[in-house]
């Protein structure tokens, strides 16, 4: 019988990408998708992309549907309330936003501020599905990890497990979809076409996170990163470089990428350089991993930073969760 | 010695280009450009692709500088009460806005509304260039065309100057400048990247400038219009059909036109398909025809929407007012 | 069991699109996708957006692997030959080229050149599996529309029908998917961003197909048309203007389609204008009609040019063909 | 009086852009154009952007027009025997080409192969006008550099010039004009829409050229680079990471970096991160550093990359070399 999912949030581009595939899961029933501004309206009005025939609705907490599980797509800061009364209630929640991400309180507050549920804080699984599948079978809450974390984690991952990560520096790009609906003035068509830049070059929030990954597989390197935006609507593409912290050849690098990846459903390892366009609209991850001539480390990671950088992800998780096949719905 | 020459309203597309037009013009000096939520900016931190060294300010009627001229760049409706304004200090006004566009006081209000300066309603010469030369050289008030009408007319008047037009259908697109600054969600580049779509298709207010032009022009041919928009920034093609209201070869035609446009420092006839890459940051204005298998005419024009269908045509049309070489600061 | 399908010329775009449907079809197998010049690749590399893991090998007639149906994706012309040797050798044949489109034999000559298979020429279905749909579940040889006459008669064919349309004027757009694979200049991705253009303005073969097809329907209607290209792989919109040979109200348009279409598993008639991402990698076709000011019609139809407007229609045609469900391996 | 001009391989980007440019410069007379594949074509016929009224020529080195200086826009090994023949002819020549840029013969013939001209090794000065202004203005052959050596450099040079820089990392985007006129299937529209991926991963040939300026400037720093192609027209920007030979506060970098450009007409130091839209279609170089929280700088260069990358550079070489003003008709 059909696990019974909410998405709550489901008018920006993750929301509604979520609510879709849930739409269309052999598994899954998807019960309601609420907006606060966009109730009343089909959710294809909205995204003409999408075919789920569902009709936004407000999320009224007090009159919940009758749920097994609930995917949270709000605003980082707003989600933590939420997700800690649909906690309350017993629901299995996955939850999308920065809120249950990062395991050291101090840096979230740095970062994001006062949090929205302070008993909840640290209590999510992170659901970065490659590294953490046997607490995620087990896990009530979910923090789907940032989709920059996402790609660069599994980049380096290999190497940071065996403690191999030297000094860390990643350049990721990535689409306007990261971007959210809610659009300014920088990702009008007319802006951003033929135009590429770097943006929070004085910090970006995904790089403490990628360090307490990297820190928690055995590599407590310092990360240096910078994002980009470009040109184009779904897509990302995490370039990683790494000093080694012993000489390794690439041959060597190579099979540890190849083992370590060989029964990952959707973590594939290349034996040339990813593109994004292989990746769009799959919970894919493109692995590329070369140690060039100065003996440095190049591991590139290509994902679409909506599905696997986001509701993708977190179904692959919601299906962890209640023991479905991981791949289910998204294949 | 050079005129002085304010922009009002120059932080949206049309009224920052015109901004910088005027400061890059050799004859006209940028005494001010204003804008009401951008003033304090200077005009290339919101464009970052202009260099005119100018810091937006807030328009004061009161305390004007001294200015010969100015471009008034408001939303329809918007521009009248200040180009009246403007009109009683004795300052030539060149108008971008539909508010002087129509001569038909009905037909104007069930398009916009009610007029905001009922006063002028009509006191403006119709800024075509090319078909009011002489008018726009005594004029003190100009309403630069619509981006469309440019377009459709230029591309049909040689065929209406002669009584030749039957049934005119006009299908334009248009890229995302056209839909200005303000964005929604649909020129969000997300939604706009991959797509293209008609709209207004239930009737645009330019339909009526178009046939409002051709009737004058000796043709007063009803007139089918639908506009769409596609993902590119600048650029705008008029593609029109029209019946011949006598038979006429194909040769002929072209005659009409290189011999109407020979003249004409903006207006180029090709001897193919026009493209929009060819006209995209210049006033030109490329035009070709031809007459298909059926007997009917096909004539393009290609334009830049914001150049020869905004601000470039207005900067051409105040050189002619202020007795300038009408090309100057527009090649 | 599953029906044995070979796709003949699967490195250009539809060719490899129709392989990936074939592959992932619950009803069919892909026994073999043939390419002279990409003999020994797999489809993958070539196209990295499509996962069907087959490897792509030279076609030999002579050594044929057993199969029921194919699929040929060959230029126009150089079909021909092809499609009457698997014919003969009993296999049912889905055209993709216009090599059995046409059925007036001057008519492809005049705008094709000499047809490779004299004997067979006519023998095809038209396979516009909304009108033809009966003659198609018969059919041995299948003749694929033009992705133009796709979407223009489907746009106008409940009037067409109704012997409704008096004048035709079709004005459509297109992705570069449409161009085809050997790339020229044209579609290199500088010259084509920030670029659109009208094509074959002086005749375009597609234009004969979409007056067969309408005068079958009963509108013997003369039709000038011309296509252009815009900024987009995939995804075309038939604008269509039409003058109506009795005044018809905009209601009554409507409803003549909405019943038409009331059945039609891929045609949706909407309530407003399409766009082209709603339709993108789908098999569907979105139809919009309105009656303007002037007593004109206005159709448009979306679809995408390689799905519908090729590869999706051709399997839409195998499946009738081969007696599975008409929408088998295609929602 | 305008000096005389020759642009040979003005058939794509670079030269057509080369010759646009010196068709434009008040100081310079375009005098011939020249291609082998396209002679006889009118250079406005191949891109339709440019406005230059010359129609190519096949270049017969026998019947030299009598020119000043000549610009070589041939491709790596077939530039040096054109360029020897033209020098002997005591032309003055700036070379888009890698043929002059390297010192290192050994480095030349891993990355090129065997040199064209081999007496001319090493005679050109490197034309990174910023650099080498003095030897310039000497120069009769100058070697332009590539694209990304012209946006890394700058990106780095006042921190190698105090021997700051430690290790350096440095991962480039670029437009598909940095790919070439003659197409393959990567830069077709439909492959590169939607689309960006790394290339040459394992070792760019412009790594070498890098290291070699850093070296020269007295930061022998072993240089690890990645290029990125993305999708826009033109435009590149290198993203670079570098380790201090010694702490230096952000205040103190970006001081170092004011003060090396203040004089510099086309560099400009930003005070947030570039974007690629400003420098598109400019000569301009925005250069923006700053030292992140784990102490390592990261600088960002914005160029156009066939402008200030390629044929702009060219010119501001040549303004050097001929005694005109280093700006002249390139603002």
């Amino acid at each position: 019988m059909s696990k019974r999912v909410l998405v709550a949030g489901a008018s920006g581009f993750t929301g509604a990408l979520a609510a879709q595939i849930v739409w269309d899961h052999p598994g899954l029933e998807l019960v309601a998708a609420t907006s606060r501004g966009d109730a009343g309206k089909r959710l294809t009005d909205l995204h003409s992309r999408y075919r789920a025939e569902i009709e936004l609705t407000e999320l009224d907490l007090e009159n919940l549907p009758e749920v097994d599980a609930a995917i949270v797509a709000y605003p980082h800061g707003a989600a933590a309330p939420t997700v800690a009364a649909l906690r309350e209630r017993g629901i299995l929640v996955v939850d999308l936003s920065a809120d249950f991400r990062l395991r050291d309180r101090e840096t979230y507050e740095r970062w994001y501020g006062q949090h929205g549920a302070p008993d909840l804080f640290g209590a999510g699984v992170y659901g970065l599905s490659e590294l953490y599948r046997d607490e995620l079978r087990e896990a009530t809450l979910v923090a789907t990890p940032g989709c920059y974390p996402t790609a660069s984690v599994l980049a380096l991952a290999p190497l940071a497990e065996q403690g191999l990560l030297g000094e860390v520096f990643v350049s990721a790009m990535q689409g306007t979809s990261g971007y959210g609906r809610s659009s300014d003035d920088l990702v009008h068509f007319s802006n951003m076409t033929e135009n590429a830049f770097p943006y929070k070059t004085e910090g970006h929030r995904h790089r403490p996170e990628i360090e307490q990954e990297l820190t928690a597989l055995g590599s407590p390197a310092p990360v240096t990163f910078v994002p980009h935006l470009v040109p184009l609507d779904q897509g990302e593409l995490a370039t990683c470089f790494a000093t080694l912290a012993e000489a390794t050849s690439a041959d060597a690098v190579r099979g540890l990428y190849a083992e370590r990846y060989a029964d990952e459903p959707f973590v594939h390892v290349l034996d040339g350089p990813p593109n994004l366009r292989a990746v769009r609209a799959t919970n894919e991850c493109h692995v590329y991993v070369t140690v060039e001539e100065r003996g440095r480390v190049m591991a590139f990671a290509a994902i679409d930073n909506i599905w696997k950088g986001a509701s993708g992800q977190g179904v692959q998780n919601l299906n962890l969760m209640l023991g479905l096949d991981e791949t289910e719905g998204l294949l």
